[in-house]
Formats: C-alpha cells, sequence, structure tokens
C-alpha cells in the first residue's frame, strides 16, 4: 500500500511548522522528509472498527475511540452509533477556544439499549503492559506526560494512575453535576487552548483524526457557554456511524504513526528543536499538545 | 460609568468556566462574583489610541497594541493603518489549530512612510520599572510566565530578557525568513494551541480583545499552511483603523482588568483551584495561556 497524502489534523500540524508566518515558499520540511523515511511498521493501520465517523451538512469527521481509558463508554457510543440515536440531533453548542458539543443536550432521547448514565472514566491504574512514551520536558498539569497508543496521556508515578489529555481535538462525553452522569450521548471536541483542568474532570474517549478543520469553524454560539440560541443555528448531525459499518468504498483507510516507533521520537526532537531557516531560537521543549499526531490515508 | 456586559474574549474565556460540558443551567459563577466585587480601580480604560479596529464583513476585530514589547512595529502599524494601507487587502491563510493571517502577504503594496521591514523585536532587557505579575506553576518553555500590562508574558532571569507569549488571541508581524524582515504590513492572531515555539522567533505586538470569535471561525484555507486557494476564498478587509480614529460613536469603550491588581489575583486562584458543583478535582495549576484575561465594555 503507497502513501498518498498527510490527512485531517495531522496535515494541519504538520504544514504548520516550516514557515509559520509568512506566505513565501516553504522551505524543505524537515519533519516530513522524517515521515517520509519512516518504515512501514511504525505506522499503525487504523481499525475502523474503533472508529466513529460523524456525518454533518459541512463534511465528515473520524474520531478514533480510546477503549484503553474509556472502556465502558466506548462500548456505550457502539450501541447508540449501532442504533443510529445522534440521526437528527444536532451540534447544539461553539463555544470559542473551547468545545464544540453535539448530541442529545437534554438526556430525553430514548437509548435502545445503551446505557442513560455511566460511571465515570477519568482515570484508571496503569499496568506495566500499558504502553507510554514520555515527554521530557515539564508539563504545568500532571507530573508526566506523553502518549498511548496515539493518544495524549498524563501519569503519576505516585498513586500509578493514567489518564488522557485534553489537548486539541480530543473528544470526550458531556456530562451534568454528577460525575457518573455522562453515557456518551453527548459529545464534545477540543477547539482551542488546551482545558487541561478539564483532565481528570471529564471522561475523555477518543480524538478526531480527520475533519477538525470543520468542527473548528462552525459558527460560534452566542448563547451562555456558547450554546446556539435558536434552533435554527444549530447543526444537524446527518448521522454518526461506526467507521466498521460505513461503505467500505466511502471509508478511509486511515495509517497513525506509532507513538512507540523510533520514527515518532524523531518527530518529538524535531519539533523540540527546530533547525530550519525560519526559526531563530529552537525552544528545546514542547508541550504535550502541541506535538503533531501524524496521520495519513492509504489508498 | 457602569459596567454593562463582559465583552469579546473574556466573555468567552469566562463563560466557559462554570459548566463546561453540561446544558444545563450553569452554577452561580464564583469568578463572575469576583469581578462584580471588583472596585473600579482594578479595571483600567483601553486607550483608544493604542487599539487597532481590524472590520471584516463577518463583524468586527478589536486589538490592543504592546508598545512595551514592540514599540517600533506598533508604532509602523499606526502609520500603516492612518494611510488606510490595509483597506482592499484580504485574510490570506486560516489554518486550523494554529493562525489567521492578513494583510500585504505578497509585500508589494506601497507602504507610505511606514517601513517595509523592521529590526525584530522578539524580546528586551526589562528593567525594574516594568510590571510583572508571575504565576506560580511550572511553564513548559520558559523560566517565568506571568502578566505585563494586560499581556501574557515570559521572562529569564538569568538573561534579564522579558517577552509575549503566543497564546490563543495573540496578534504578530508576520515576516520572511529573516529576522529582520517583519513590518506589520502582515499580522497573524493565533487561532488554536498556543504556538509557543514561535516565542521569540516572530514579534508579538498586541491582543485581540474583541472578536476572536469572528476570527477563529473563518473557512479554514486548504492551500500548503492555511492559505486559501483561490482570490474568491480570501476575506476582505474593509478597513483596519486605529481606534482613536474611530468615530466616537463607532468606538467601543473598553476597560481591562489590572494584571496587577488583588482581582486578578483572586481570578488567577479562582481557576487554580475550581470550587464549584462541576469540578470533582481542582488542578491547582494553570497554563499562562488559560489565565483569562477580563475585558468590558462601559457605556
Amino acid at each position: 500500500m503507497a502513501a498518498h497524502r498527510i490527512a485531517g489534523v495531522a496535515l494541519t500540524a504538520l504544514l504548520t511548522l516550516a514557515r509559520p508566518v509568512s506566505a513565501q515558499t516553504p522551505p524543505p520540511s524537515s519533519l516530513q522528509a522524517i515521515l517520509d523515511a519512516a518504515p512501514a511498521r511504525d505506522w499503525r493501520p487504523i481499525d475502523p472498527a474503533n472508529t466513529v465517523y460523524l456525518t454533518l451538512p459541512q463534511g465528515r469527521v473520524v474520531i478514533e475511540l480510546a477503549p484503553t481509558f474509556a472502556p465502558h463508554h466506548v462500548a456505550n457510543l457502539k450501541l447508540l452509533a449501532a442504533a443510529k440515536f445522534f440521526d437528527g440531533l444536532f451540534v447544539v453548542r461553539s463555544q470559542d477556544n473551547y468545545v464544540v458539543q453535539w448530541g442529545d443536550a437534554e438526556a430525553k432521547k430514548p437509548l435502545g439499549g445503551a446505557s442513560r448514565s455511566l460511571t465515570a472514566e477519568f482515570d484508571h491504574a496503569y499496568g506495566r503492559a500499558e504502553a507510554f512514551t514520555p515527554l521530557p520536558d515539564p508539563d504545568t498539569y500532571a507530573p508526566q506526560v506523553g502518549f498511548t497508543d496515539g493518544f495524549p496521556a498524563a501519569r503519576d508515578p505516585l498513586t500509578g494512575k493514567a489518564w488522557l489529555t485534553h489537548c486539541y481535538g480530543m473528544v470526550g462525553a458531556g456530562r451534568d453535576l454528577d460525575a457518573d452522569s455522562g453515557s456518551a450521548a453527548e459529545l464534545y471536541a477540543v477547539i482551542g487552548q488546551a482545558p487541561r483542568q478539564l483532565d481528570r474532570n471529564v471522561t475523555l474517549l477518543g480524538r478526531v483524526l480527520v475533519g477538525m478543520d470543520i468542527l473548528s469553524a462552525l459558527p460560534r454560539g452566542h448563547g451562555d457557554l456558547g450554546f446556539y440560541q435558536t434552533p435554527g443555528e444549530r447543526i444537524p448531525i446527518t448521522s454518526i456511524r461506526m467507521g466498521s459499518d460505513v461503505p467500505t468504498a466511502d471509508r478511509l483507510n486511515l495509517e497513525a504513526l506509532r507513538t512507540d516507533s523510533a520514527t515518532f521520537a524523531a518527530v518529538v526532537q524535531n519539533r523540540r528543536f527546530r533547525k530550519d531557516a525560519f526559526y531563530k531560537l529552537a525552544a528545546g521543549r514542547i508541550d504535550v499538545c502541541n506535538v503533531p499526531l501524524p496521520v495519513r490515508v492509504v489508498k
């Protein structure tokens, strides 16, 4: 299989880097060269059965699920998608520099066989077998940050707990005041500066692989908390389906760079120490939410 | 003067906080209570002569300038605005999770009395008189972070240098490969996760006070680096004017919370330690780019 282009979130993140704020032709991207040189084993196929396709009038969004971190929420979401629960519901909120949110905001629609609420999955005890590629740089919020199975994550060695971090493009399950009141019938995606204060306060269950440019550019709501003020402003959800239920011809054949690979380690170093004609000073550091997580479409 | 509402970026940031991911009625916001109780002296009037009004078909954006950090770029921008240099130019770029960019992308339009290029203003030696309200929490990128005159900033006590940080809503001067090639004839605003690797690599000269919701929701460009691919996709700039050249009746009478005030210190503590019905775990930390910088419209 030949990789034909870098897609979605990764595309944005990668192309960002060469000439950030000028209109002229970018210089050769050493990051792209690193990716081009990656052996096939450093890429992992994305399992369609572990993805969700959110279709809006504006286009399609593909989310990879994180069952390691939120097994019950992921299972519930699969039931909801299989029951076509979301079809005809809406994107109800777009709050600038924060989140877009969609699904059953009023928790009134019958859930079929899915649960109305689930025990919070804010963190879990990580075992020795759980992958974790740490970053070397200090983080404001957590003792350790890094990557597990392609997701940005944090750990506290003192408690032995791990959790996902609220980076741009992360997807979580809305809830009410009760920690155990979420169900994945209402979802949100981060569209601004990482609201890390939400870490371990809401259950994160996945990450947008393709289509963040659609979600993040939806018109902002001007009600409290960015909710749309009138029904007409809401964005109708055409459908939400498990990737494995999308006809093969309509499915994206996606691969993600393994975050436990040598190529990913090279990507991180490349981003920590910029060496190109534009940068005059290399930060020598990187925030967990600034590390690109490359995704590509394979034909 | 009575304060009638909290505006723009601050509005978004503040309303964010009470019930982040649920549709139900938010509980009383203790942050709002802190602001409501602030003495008048803790708010500073925004000097119209230190603001820029960017008018687009979608609405109006107000930027406060930072002459302490970029005196020559600010002076040049004032000349350009006075000469109506930007009128008829375009927003040429909207790169997801990165920047929107506008102005003379090809550096071809005559600049009148303004300079074509300026010496970089990436950092400066801070004196004892320069205000700085430090944050207590570790930062990934800088030895110290905090706030100077309402702007997010960083310091290195070893070198005695200070610089602005690339937080959401910060505005900088695009440049070519040469560090000294910027002029403020091309500007950008951060619309995603803070690209802190740009700190001290590009001259920041201000911050969006009002209208980030407009800039950040512009359609994304799909060319390299998020540039629009066709002229028709570009967003025409109706005008850029100094606030002091905007007719009084059309001007916003803005105030910002002083970042050296007791009220601001209370805001920071409130955001570091969430105490409301939604949060189950207070981070006890905050990133410099997550601190709200309240702005209000006074009538």
